[in-house]
């Protein structure tokens, strides 16, 4: 890791040592692409190739027009950043999973075409003017809205991330996988657009009485939960748009329920009712699934937060280094209690530990980017990302939590991971007790 | 428009007035989208449809799976929110632009698939791993990097618009176009991630002398502009990324310059080049085109602010009120020279503006979402926004620009456009003089 005095060289522009050790840095990482970062002039110049440079096609050539591509989509170059699964998780594909590729992620804001999957009973594929959602219980006026009754209130946007409770969950049964898009890309961050739930609560009233909210899905699964009513007026939203545009289907078109920083399932995707009483239902998703089994054979129930969390994206095992040299380490953190205050890096498996550099904007309940430059000689690392939110929690080692929780559950895994990166610059998926 | 008290009693969830004209605007609302807002219990939740609901399909079978869409598009309910093109606008395809759907967009962020698209020869399709870019002339060491060089230097990533010096010429030459599409959807929004280019000069060096910086293009136009150096040091960047993944073939993949705030044409697109030198090129794009004839006869060339600037979203000539009732207008504010301020509202035409409300985050030279809430009885209506930025810079109406430009230059219209509401809800574009 870089000194503090390293670093201050390197963010300052005039100071001919880094420049120098930039230089190598590039011809490292050059030399390890194919390629060649040289000076022009004089031999260097024809480093790469001799003679002019030859012309590439697109420069003698008109590209298509306009009007081809009403709504477009990646470069065919870039077809390796997709949405991946794995075939032995789940009975089905229809209650599965697919992983975002959070290693390609650039930003904190996910593609919406790579959001992460969760379904229970497939996509449902539903016809917006057919879509109702119902509002009735302990409510002062039952109602129904169509979609446009919904579009019509004032609007809100937020970034907030989702992420399914199971997110780390075969890491913690056991399972190394060599892709942080298997070992933490069950989550995704959006600019959700919607409507307040307490904005449409105006409208129907809220009885004294009601203390819970029950969210139901349209989709085959009926996916429901259980929602205290404290979170359904805090931030809780009824969202139609997501990263600028209708909701994609694979995430809840053409309504969704939106509760910031807890898990995933909570929720509802295709919401069609919002039932409003004075206790929980304890349904389905909430008895035999989504509960955590302790040592004493008790399941907690409502183990709805996402606590502070972090991954290292680069290295990792989909982007190795490629050679000695400089490089910039990045990752997210990301936390369901608020903000993220701080990102410490090990490259040595934990004994030594740095601060990293916090990207703006930094969101409550958002993917957080942070980075730290880096010099690699070649030597074996152990790298870890450990990151601590807005209430002073620390995330914790594998060890720590297993004391409390035992093993039985595969939720709510939020421990450090650690890369192996070896003397090739290729990483390993290793843990630490 | 509401008063600032029937505003503060909006906003206050525990006024029965407002409860009570909020009803009045679901029951019009939902009467002109074909279903209906009503209360469930006794006889009013059977308005809607006898008996029990019926179970959509989507209810009863089990959707796709996953797996199937690695990478995700939108719901095919969606198919009218695209790029459009004007066919009569250019000679071909190849040089010329299609339309963001403003109106439908939603939050401050453009889909990626949905940005609009200006091109001279149209969209070159470049393999990254061929790719170059050349940094050379008045510099320390002339270099060239391959995209995978310029991926490993420190990254940052920013939310700003792109627009074209050319939104609103259309309307500058008198077209009345009914989309606001066509009238101010040369403009759109991303997250785009990339390297400061004061970065890369720190590996190159910068020799005293040199003043202007040209950039240069991989399609076959060679795109080429001539940018000050001061802009260069300031917030030039050179992007991969754009809203979490590698920017799209439209948008100049795999490299293009960012300008932030400047006329879109000079953030070169699938950029290959950079030279320094102490004078500007003045090349084809600054001489035969993206000047501004004076009345004089004399053009003005390097006008690259794009100064602030709005737009009403709804309601618009695509987005017409259904029925009278309680409405949220809203649109878009932006400025090239910093951060949207305020933006006023009229909707008599200019005799009375109302203030609206900024949506967090307001972000420098970025889309900025406002809105404000209105309750239509019914009568025409002439509305306008109008944009300040924090340089107390104020939008000006069309017959103050003309003033000073006399008419020839269609380039950077940044005029007040009016939509005239008719009784039936209909919007025209009209233009107040």
């Amino acid at each position: 890791m870089m000194s503090a005095e390293d670093r201050a060289r390197h963010d300052d522009g005039d100071n001919r040592t880094r420049r120098f050790d930039r230089r190598r840095f590039l011809t490292a990482g050059a030399g390890a692409a194919g390629a060649a970062a040289v000076a022009l002039s004089g031999r260097a110049a024809r480093a790469e190739k001799a003679g002019p440079p030859e012309v590439p096609d697109w420069t003698k050539q008109l590209g298509p027009g306009v009007g081809d591509r009403p709504y477009g989509t990646p470069s065919p170059f870039e077809k390796n950043t997709v949405r991946r699964t794995v075939d032995w998780l789940t009975a089905s594909k229809e209650s599965s999973v697919s992983f975002t590729p959070i290693a390609e992620q650039l930003g904190i804001i996910t593609p919406s075409g790579l959001h992460f999957e969760r379904h229970h009973a497939g996509r449902a594929e539903i016809d917006p003017k057919q879509h109702r959602l119902v509002m009735h219980g302990l409510v002062e006026r039952e109602m129904i809205f169509t979609v446009e009754d919904i579009r019509r209130f004032p609007a809100v946007s937020v970034v907030r991330f989702i992420e399914c409770p199971a997110n780390g969950g075969m890491e913690w049964r056991g399972a190394q996988l060599e892709r942080c898009q298997y070992v933490r890309g069950m989550i995704s961050c959006s600019e959700w657009t919607g409507v307040p739930l307490r904005t449409l609560l105006r409208e129907t009233g809220l009885k004294s009485t009601a203390t819970w909210m029950l969210a139901e899905g349209a989709d085959a699964a009926a996916m429901t939960r259980s929602i205290p009513i404290q979170k359904v007026l805090d931030d809780a939203m009824v969202c139609y748009g997501q990263n600028g545009e209708a909701i994609r289907p694979e995430q809840g078109y053409p309504l969704r329920l939106l509760l910031p920083g807890w898990e995933g399932n909570v929720s509802v995707k295709w919401l069609r009712r919002l039932e409003f009483g004075d206790q929980p239902w304890h349904t389905r998703e909430e008895t035999s699934k989504y509960t955590d089994l302790m040592p004493d054979g008790k399941a907690r129930e409502f183990t709805w937060f996402m606590e502070a969390n972090s991954v290292v994206t680069f290295p990792s095992p989909e982007r190795p280094f490629e050679g000695k040299g400089f490089y910039e380490m990045t990752g997210f953190a990301w936390s369901g209690m608020g903000k993220i205050k701080r990102v410490d890096v090990t490259i040595d498996g934990g004994r030594n530990w740095t601060t990293a550099r916090l990207h703006e904007p930094v969101f409550t309940k958002a993917l957080t980017r942070w980075s730290i430059p880096f010099r690699w000689n070649g030597e074996p690392l152990l790298v870890m990302s450990r990151a601590q939110d807005e209430t002073d929690y620390v995330q914790p080692s594998i060890a720590e939590l297993r004391k409390v929780r035992g093993v039985n559950s595969i939720y709510h895994n939020n421990s450090m991971l650690t890369w192996h990166v070896k003397a090739s610059g290729e990483v390993e998926n290793v843990q630490l007790r």
